[in-house]
């Protein structure tokens, strides 16, 4: 069989990369009514090993890029599933010297968003597509239905449309994929996608800490509470498997797994590239940049031997009504949570207006409720609140969330004073919580600010009683005069 | 006057670009014993009139870089002060044709380091050196003494450390000047300086904010809190400034000026770099990124007025006993400075490693005690603790940082509690005080995110226990297995 040459043109959709990730996307596409699927691995063994595992897919082998691209009905369409960076690159420049103009490269790669830009930008000149697509859902996503994020042209979109739609999850009858906008946008959202994700798993994590420090409920218990909370406005993935994970039981030394597992936590990029993506867009991501810091923060071994000394509060923590306290965090969580959204469709707000992207912030909250780790129930009011109002200012001040953030603000302050008077570190929903007051201030300290700028660097300040710039001649007469708008 | 030829050879060091800091640097130089100066600037206008305004000054003015190059004795040694970005490359490429090998180029203005790196690299082929430096102090700095933070090679120094130490601020008889290290390392330190003043800044609009709304003291008596502070521990130029800002009456309606200063926040992008950067090396600066992040909220009215309607806490915030809360505003506001100046140190730490910079961490905080805007008392004591241990895992546990957060953490606890009952934003604070508790604990909630990772992404989790690394077969029989360390 691996002998075969491959049928000419009888594939009408490619993969390129045949690993766990790529192997499982060229399955799910066999596997949807109407495709055809060449199939092309750098190494031979892959895709070998592929076709004897799975005669049942009707996989088009090829062994060469040529091969590859004879077996591709026009317009070719191929997507690489390679690793990010120069072996990105490599495909990319093999793929375009065997294509045509009109034909469509797709990364499904976790490429960053730039990248994504430069590269679409180089192969548009050779009248080929290139689409960055952002592919959510992990390798069970990838062979059941993923979350897909495409950017790239128009034109691209109209064949692979029909292509990405077939493979996709489905949410509530509809295809979690959508044409995000042009070039990176569709990397970018899948980049806000993932710090999302970084804030939603430290709200989880620190409120499973504040319930067990607090309660002395057994990870069992509070994996009991988890999967209550996924009967309400909590549903979502990450609940219902953060309930799984705390009643895995060690088979090694008969403790909870959570309990043998060391509390040093990875992370492999994507919420550092959104937080600094968003200092660049100006936009205030807190949530996502402590849950990414508390990550690097727990892998710093040698430092938190040094600093294991230093004191907390003399008292005990331990509530008093348990119940009480659980609906608390339970309120502050999702009180957290929302604005951890709110901040990441702020960026997508922004990111759009920078790079001149036309992009549906309510079809985005809808892609995501199906296939990919943040899916949740939640989503759909995000949809709602953008088919309401598109140009939404900031997601947090919507009705719906607006009520919830009401509902549960005494809540949310209540559990962020039991976790910094019982010493427990709670960085995301205090940060969370910082914000909503911050945003909603009257009046912020930030004149100050302003005042010192202006004394020690002459930067100027505006005034809330009339229009211009001024400056305060701070090491003369301290008389203010009119400045020029420069600083 | 202007049209004179310059003297060849009579220069020790030259200055390009004569903007107000160029100017201010050119005459501290002139004004010290041993220096003649010449001066250059692209536009002629700016040199006649700095030489009309300060004749006492001596300078040699050149109105070509050939004519300049040739007032300059060897090694010429020429100090750039321009525009960062592209104004600075091409000042660089002009001197790199008049100069010869063991000339100095120095790049005083404000580059991002890797522009510095890729610069000193290019122009080392040359046999020039190029120097990034570092000059704080804004213009008033740069005119009778600023701090110097530069980069560069040995070479470069045996030239330059003199004619630095000659203009540099003097604090407790020391040049505020020392070879930072190599290549882009002054720029660097630099950087992490800025992004400290940021988090510095904005905990003291914090203390002010709080203080204001729970006493009701008005902006001039709080000018008095600040002024007080500043015989104590808190002694800075910050502090200090923050008296005469709160002091300032404006004249057009009578109110206290930071009453009618608008309360939108500008920033200069050094806060965002230092974040940006801490997260390429996995440091956790939270502080400055809470900072930086105030900053942006501020700064966006639209928003600001589509959350106005958010609700706060029922009850108004008024504290009992006014010069208690003060004091322990005063406490949280050092505990807070401590855990700022740590991560930023942290940064530089881990930059140094990253980059293969010998850097003296207490020689930094030394060069910091004069000329910069974050100048302080408090530097000593960061010096005193990296004499005692020059490779601290982290400046708070240092003792004598140990002992001010274990004599304030229960007034910090105190404030942020109270900060966050009367729904008054303190981002900074907050968040320094979950790093603290973050750092210290003995146990973090990070080990369930790594049990979600491993759930949904096969991320792979180690052992308490045991060396290796782990996965648990979750889709399967939920067994655990040895797995690679490929995540």
């Amino acid at each position: 069989m691996t002998d075969a040459s491959p049928t000419p043109a009888s594939a009408n959709i490619g993969v390129v990369g045949l690993a766990v990730m790529g192997s499982n996307l060229a399955r799910n596409l066999a596997s949807r009514e109407g495709n055809t699927v060449a199939v092309y691995n750098r190494s031979r063994e892959k895709t070998d090993h592929l076709l004897s595992e799975h005669p049942e897919a009707g996989f088009i082998p090829a062994f060469s890029y040529e091969e590859f691209a004879a077996s591709l009905s026009k317009p070719r369409t191929a997507i690489v599933m390679v690793k990010a960076g120069r072996p990105t690159d490599a495909v990319i420049d093999a793929l375009v010297e065997v294509f045509e103009p009109g034909d469509i490269i797709v990364d499904g790669g976790n490429a960053y968003f730039p990248d994504t830009i430069r590269r679409e930008k180089a192969v548009r000149e050779t009248g080929i597509n290139f689409v960055g697509a952002g592919i959510s859902g992990g390798e069970e996503g990838a062979l059941t239905g993923p979350s897909i994020m495409p950017g790239g042209s128009d034109e691209s979109w109209v064949t692979l449309g029909p292509i990405l739609r077939s493979i996709a999850a489905v949410a509530e009858g509809e295809p979690c994929v959508t044409h995000v906008g042009h070039d990176g946008a569709g990397h970018f959202v899948k980049m806000v996608h993932n710090g999302i994700e970084y804030a939603d798993m430290q709200l989880i994590a620190e409120a499973y800490d504040l319930i067990r420090r607090g309660t002395g409920k057994t990870p069992a218990e509070i994996a009991d509470v988890f999967s209550e909370w996924n009967t309400g406005e909590l549903e979502s993935y990450l609940i219902e498997i953060t309930a799984e994970v705390l009643r895995q039981v060690d088979a090694e030394t008969g403790e909870p797994l959570v309990d043998v597992i060391l509390d040093q936590a990875g992370a492999k990029g994507t919420g550092a590239w959104t937080v600094q993506t968003a200092l660049s867009l100006g936009v205030p991501v807190s949530g996502i940049a402590e849950a990414t810091f508390a990550r690097s923060l727990s892998s710093h071994p040698e430092q938190r031997a040094a600093a294991a000394g230093l004191p907390g509060p003399a008292e005990d923590f331990h509530v008093d009504d348990a119940d009480a306290f659980i609906e608390d965090v339970r309120l502050a969580l999702f009180a957290s949570k929302i604005i951890a959204y709110s901040q990441g469709f702020d960026e997508i707000r922004a990111g759009a207006a920078e790079y001149g992207w036309s992009i549906d912030l309510g079809a985005i909250s809808k892609i995501w409720r199906g296939g990919c780790i943040i899916r949740a129930q939640f989503l759909n009011r995000i949809a709602d609140a953008y088919a309401e109002q598109a140009d939404l200012p900031v997601l947090a001040a919507a009705p719906y969330f607006a009520d919830a953030l009401t509902r549960g603000q005494d809540a949310w302050r209540r559990v962020v004073v039991a976790a910094t008077q019982a010493g427990i570190p709670s960085p995301a929903f205090s940060s969370s919580l910082a914000y909503y007051d911050g945003i909603r201030a009257e009046r912020l300290p930030a004149a100050l600010i302003q005042g010192q700028r202006d004394f020690f660097g002459a930067h100027t300040y505006k005034r809330i009683d009339k229009e211009g710039t001024f400056h305060t001649q701070w090491s003369g007469d301290r008389t203010e005069i009119e400045a020029e708008d420069t600083h």
